[in-house]
């Protein structure tokens, strides 16, 4: 993810080069403008393409395209929210979850703390590499004896993690140091914690139906190809720059769409989920009082500005 | 369900046959096409369809029928997400109920959580049936001697399977294996599972109102039949192409729409429900620490391509 | 409510004819066909009528009427949806409550079971009654004696019936046969069934806000009054059929949008409350093992074609 | 508020009168109606005024500012109904708490019953006073000597109320008359009711933002003085209804706009806000079988059709 | 914020200038004048700029970019009002929070009091203070000894506010003066002011995606430079106004766009935070029956226009 200030136009300009996907649609305009060229080539030589055009009609097309690819960018930008929302619960609840907990447990039983705040920032930690195909496991607290090599074995690892947290609410309610009554709370803020992963899961998962998504991409090819035919008579040569930027502007929105539907990619759009597991590492550690190594408490603090 | 990715474009073209829907579409296309050809031919051995166009009186029409067009394709769309928001609801309810209780139930007490784990698994399996109409009763697990016959003769599967897990509860409680205060959080998931199996019967009986759905269709009928006339002193036999790429672009979200609307069929676009049952299977199975047939649980691992 | 498959293009064209909001809908198409007819008429007799027109300016302005009729259409709708959502929610409060109760209450009670059965499904059948203004004080169950003539007196029936179920599960509290923490559970479906009713008197009795109902219809009127002239110069007389298609378009919209606002009312668009209320009363029979007289147990599954 | 019915086309045009903001509107649309005339005379007079317009451009303009009053009309509505959903939500809480409290108090305890029904409908009644900003303090209930005095020096009236209830809770508590677990139900709807007045409380405090409505009232103004310069080369004369006719559309959706944001005012199409803290009044007393003054109670069945 | 009456059309006017992106977008209207200028002056010298245009083409890019604006546009206010949503619930669970303890609590324990109604002062205040970078310890309450210099020491100052009004609950449950049945409610209240906290940082933290953000200011910038060659033919000198014009109709809502979107800083349209924390203030010390230092008190009644 790379954090600009929006407010600033100028020098969001300059930057236009480190979006992957911005390159990707320069490229595509590019073909589009050599076709343009081709396009107009044939229509002088032979002057064969001269006819009439009923601009209407295609401002109507137009129009219509553009009515799909804003349904395209909202979908698209409801997914993209909806992970950063679902992962500012994980924050929320890391840390109600840790505060309620820390006002339970002795102050000196810094045993069960660090077993508490390591097992906690183990979920955001390893569901960042869940949602990533590739769980960084030497990252991961060694809570207990054979934890880590446990958690390898699992189908499911943010799934195993959050049954080793239910058997410890279990044990604690078992040696009284938390009511039956504080399970209750304990476990809204649980639950959350699988519900944010299948959240992600689900987002992941599921892009824009099989069918829309051929659609508008027909809809699009069919629009840009003949667009040099309806733009030749008033413009000529410049009808190359001008259907390169017509493309752009549908291109850009489609493909921009595309990439932002899937926020847990490692894009300049996406969501910067290493640091902000980091960060909920570091505010369960200072919220139950244990001490967290320096060198991995600042990774929570990198400058938020090209960050995954 | 058809699984792609959603950054190639080219690929994507490849696939445009094996959608039911989009083949559907391009036969409607042609019947245009045949329809706008009439038309030409006509125009051009009689000569009596010439007459003045007011272009913007169309363009107007054309655009106001884009919008209507815009508001279906958001309800579609709406309920496909909603119904995918609902399986992924009843996954994460599953999960976190086969955690809560496995950290109750003794270790050992594998009778015990097999029976859960195989009741738990038989409501997602069970309800992909009941949405389509045909419950697979041989996939369930015979929890308990003659469960599956009584099954066979409920009015409403599903909520008898809830039911049943609904004693177990109370069993649990009665034998002091679970608090009444864990009552409190289990009703809670539970009730969600009920929950889910409404919401998703809603989706699937309530289409968009009758009255939508036929005014949609004749106003797409009349704007399609007098788009020939409007494009025919312009275009003359490039008519017939262009008329057929309106009629795809009107059509097919119409058409898109119609289909997406009930997400729990077997077509191209509906969700792959019965894989997220199988998964559920795999998970309620891990969690709860039961062993799952070898051959069960790989159906949860279908690669992601074309699934049901 | 009439209902359909949504996938099936000709037959839906077939019932044109049985929305009553449809019919009417042609009847005004008419008197705008005629009112064309007559500037016509005018126009070629005397020729006074001739003048160059801004069709432009016009096709902006009915833009913005297509933008403010796509406003009407969503939020009439979001009420039509809202409206089955807050039946639904309802179907799965009855079917909760009834579970958690059966698996409480002992098998052998029946009358309790009864008494429960009958006045849990005497909710929704009031609702139904409430929202339209007549409620049908023979289809309820006579739970006790003199029940239903208290209901008769009652001033606002659903909540009469929700005071009574209260006055039950305090009953059952004291007997010894929910424990307090059931209450917890049991409270929340409850206070569901009153919060529903609320929310359905809400959907009725407050429509779009008065000066946005009458600003679109002046609107609209005005819209289709000119519109004859400013297609006059292009078609001659075609302008009767496509002014006429004009106002189908825009007086559709806006019609159906009113109708559909309201979604308790018996028209083809409205939702089916007293089948939804039957399949209630079969459910919750069903899951408390309560015989219901087959003649009423049936009203559930009338076939789902035109019900009410 | 004016209640009318929606499918009732021709009645709805004869009350046009009654609403401020129509009559407001139409009064601007006379002073834009002046504007043109003169342009347009002066354009006959001097013939200083012709030259060639780009239609495309200010068609695209119109476009713009439409969308743009889309979002305003969006917002705006948005804020009236979440006004309305607040209101029926408190509606249901008061039915809830005297629900669940008349279930619970002993049937003679008339006192408790009068002094409950007396302090939850004070509420509504206060806060419609405090929405207002004039609360009827003669209107509320004397539950206790120097209540309403109390009240009368309390910096946030609805809020001491509330503070009130609570303390009735702890009470009926230490009396043994509830149980701690009704107390979480309790406290479930008892919150609702600060929800619903911070809720209606922010609604009222928070117009569209500051820019926002400076710049589409910039937009506007500039649009409509424009206007007449594009007509009066196509319309001559007939430039000046068309003008007032565009100036009622563009006018009409912003100046509804900014009188449906505020729905606790005493406009036409403002909430009946006096009449539902009536009607709840009614119903806790009803539901709590506490009299009512006969003259009271008919307060809340006034003729539904210009109430406040 | 500026706080205004929505209906006084021309007052409005007179304010033009006191917003901060007003003045801005003016700046950036007038570059584009001279730049228009420009164009013109060489056309006219030169006659190197005479080219037919194709205006339809021009109309379809710009309603696309309307639409993609009308995008930005919503992302933007939904942030705003999502901020200010959450204030406002902040401003109930502390109401509700003072409430509930104020009803347990001995009313002569003033000392239990202070410290309560200090401390959960405090969140807001620190809140106000964390979202704009700078915290004003000065202002916060010592409740205890030693209280801020803790907070100042603390990573994330909310954060351990909320840790010790937790530790404050423990404390009062050891004491038994909350029964652990409070605690389910206290804890509903006391999460919603973390949830409030962790929604803020990720509103003023996750800005619309980068690409979106870029692809719109790059079509803005290439539509506003063809803007004149497209209005010369028409317009000569005229196009300098009209281009100035379509630029303060595209830059501004752009610009309102990207200032909207963060709610917390202190422009003239954010949200008056710490107002709303004084308010706040005021109100939990009313609630717990604490004196609060008049000159503090009144910080709450500032009159409501220019508000930070």
């Amino acid at each position: 993810m790379i954090v600009y200030k929006s407010t600033d136009w100028w020098e969001a300009l300059r930057h236009l080069g480190s979006s992957k996907i911005i390159r990707s649609l320069f490229k595509r305009v590019l073909y589009v403008g050599l076709y343009a060229t081709f396009v107009e080539a044939a229509a002088v030589e032979f002057e064969i393409l001269k006819f009439t055009v009923d601009k209407e009609f295609f401002t109507f097309l137009g129009i219509m395209l553009s009515l799909l690819l804003a349904f395209r960018t909202n979908t698209a930008y409801d997914r993209f929210y909806e992970g950063r929302r679902l992962w500012g619960q994980l924050t929320n609840n890391c840390r109600n979850l840790a505060g309620l907990l820390h006002a339970r447990l002795p102050a000196h039983d810094q045993a069960r703390r660090a077993y508490l705040a390591g097992l906690l920032s183990n979920f955001p930690l390893a569901l960042e590499g869940h949602l990533r195909s590739k769980i960084k496991f030497h990252n991961l607290a060694e809570v207990e004896p054979g934890h880590i090599e446990q958690l390898r074995q699992a189908g499911h690892v943010p799934s195993r993690i959050a049954t080793r947290l239910q058997e410890f609410y279990e044990q604690l309610l078992r040696e009284g140091l938390i009511l039956p009554e504080h399970l209750i709370t304990i476990q809204r803020h649980h639950e959350a914690l699988l519900d944010v992963a299948g959240g992600c899961e689900r987002i992941r998962s599921t892009p824009i139906p099989f069918s829309y998504s051929y659609f508008i991409k027909g809809f699009i090819t069919v629009f840009i190809l003949t667009m040099p035919f309806n733009l030749l008579d008033s413009y000529r040569w410049l009808t190359i720059p001008i259907t390169m930027f017509g493309a752009y502007a549908l291109l850009g929105v489609e493909m921009i769409g595309d990439e932002i539907e899937d926020p847990f990619g490692k894009d300049s759009n996406d969501l910067p989920l290493t640091q902000m597991a980091n960060r909920m590492r570091a505010n369960v550690h200072e919220i139950l009082g244990v001490d967290l190594h320096e060198e991995i408490r600042t990774l929570a603090d990198v400058p938020y500005s090209v960050v995954f």
